[in-house]
C-alpha cells in the first residue's frame, strides 16, 4: 500500500518537476456492469509546481472509498452523490446499503472502471510487478505495481513562461461562479491551507483520542 | 480540435508503443459547485499493445458530451446515469435540460473537473501552448495544446513478459460476472470487433443518408 500517495506529488512539485504517479490496489470495485470486483481502485496523483507550493490532483478510481462510506454511515448520513449500488444492482447514496453489497462506484461510471483498467495494466507492465489481480491472490495488500514519473519543467525551452501560464490558468479557474456562497479551490488548495494553519497553530486532535494516545 | 483522439492510440498501439496523450479545449464544462464553464472536457487517450491490436481508452472528462445530449434528446430519452443540471441546479439524466443550462457533469463529480484542470495544465506548460482560458478567446477552438507520449516497451527489461502479463489481466477482467446477460468488455474492444466486421462487410449506413450523399 501506497500510503497518502499525495505526498510524493507535493515533494517533487515543490523541487519543480511535475509528478505523475500511480499504484495498483488489491480487487475492490467492480467494473461498470459487473457484480464481482475485479478492479482496484488504483490512486492517481498529478501534482504541478506552483508558487513554491503545489497543485496536488490525489484521486482514487472510486467515487468513495470503504473507508468514507463507513465515516458516513457513523454519522447516520446519506452520501452527497450516488457511490455504488444496493444488493438489487439499484444506484444509492446510501452508505450501508454499498457496504452490504461491496459494489462502490467508479468515478463517471463506465469510465472511471475504463481508466482503472488501464492504470492497473500500465502499472504492471511498466514496473514488471504484480497486477491488480496477482496482488488479490496476496494475504494482503501487498507487492503493488507503481508509476512515478518526474518531468523538469526547468529543462524545457518555455520553462521562463511556466510560472505564469499556471497564474493564468488558476485566476480563470478562481473566475469561476460558485453556486452557494462558498470559494472554488484547486486541487490541493485546501490541502495547503490547513496544512500552514496547523503548522503555525498546531494539529487539532480529538480530546477522546488524544486521551487514548496518552494512556497507551 | 484533434477529432478521433483515439486514432493515435490506435496507431501507436499497434506499432508496440504504450501511448499516452491529451488535449485542451475551450471552455465547456463548469467545475465542481461552479455554474459557468471554466473547464474544457479536455479528452484523454491511454492506448497498449495486445496481440497485434490495442486496448484504448478514450475518453473525455464530461460524463457525456454535448453531442450526446442532443442524441438522447432526439431520441427523446433519458440519459441512462446523471449528466449535469437543471438550470435550479439539481442534478438529472434529462438531456433537454442539460443542454437548457449548459452545466453538463465531470466524469465522478468533483474529480473528473480535479483531472480535467491538471490536464488543461500540464497541455499548456509541457506543450508551451494556449490554455482552455486562451482557446476560449479565440473564434473558434483552434490552437488547443496537447501532449503525446510514446513508451517503446521493446526497451524495457521485461519486455519479454508484457504479452502474457496483459493476457492475464484481461482473462482475469473478462472473468467478471455481468449483471445482466452481457459480455464485460475491455476499452476499445468493440471499437475492434466492429472495424474488423466493416473491414470484411462493409460500413452500415442509413438509407436516407446515403440518398442524401449520393445526391450532393
Amino acid at each position: 500500500h501506497w500510503m497518502r500517495g499525495g505526498t510524493y506529488g507535493w515533494k517533487a512539485a515543490r523541487k519543480g518537476f511535475v509528478f505523475i504517479g500511480w499504484t495498483n490496489t488489491t480487487a475492490n470495485m467492480p467494473t461498470w456492469g459487473a457484480v464481482n470486483s475485479k478492479l482496484g481502485n488504483n490512486p492517481l496523483v498529478i501534482a504541478v509546481p506552483n508558487q513554491g507550493e503545489a497543485i496536488v490532483l490525489d484521486m482514487a478510481m472510486s467515487q468513495y472509498s470503504y473507508g468514507m462510506l463507513e465515516f458516513y454511515q457513523l454519522k447516520n448520513q446519506q452520501l452527497p452523490v450516488q457511490g455504488g449500488f444496493t444488493t438489487d444492482g439499484t444506484l444509492t447514496t446510501d452508505p450501508g446499503s454499498i457496504l452490504k453489497s461491496q459494489r462502490i462506484l467508479p468515478v463517471g461510471y463506465w469510465k472511471g472502471a475504463g481508466l482503472s483498467l488501464l492504470l492497473d495494466i500500465l502499472a504492471t507492465i511498466l514496473s514488471g510487478g504484480l497486477s491488480v489481480a496477482g496482488i488479490s491472490k496476496q494475504p494482503a495488500e501487498i507487492s503493488a505495481s507503481q508509476v512515478y514519473i518526474a518531468i523538469a519543467l526547468s529543462k524545457l525551452k518555455n520553462f521562463g513562461t511556466i510560472s505564469s501560464a499556471i497564474t493564468q490558468i488558476l485566476a480563470d479557474y478562481h473566475n469561476s461562479i460558485p453556486e452557494k456562497e462558498s470559494k472554488i479551490l484547486y486541487p490541493g488548495e485546501k490541502v495547503m491551507s490547513v496544512r500552514k494553519e496547523n503548522t503555525a497553530n498546531g494539529i487539532p486532535v480529538l480530546k477522546s483520542i488524544w486521551e487514548e494516545i496518552q494512556s497507551l
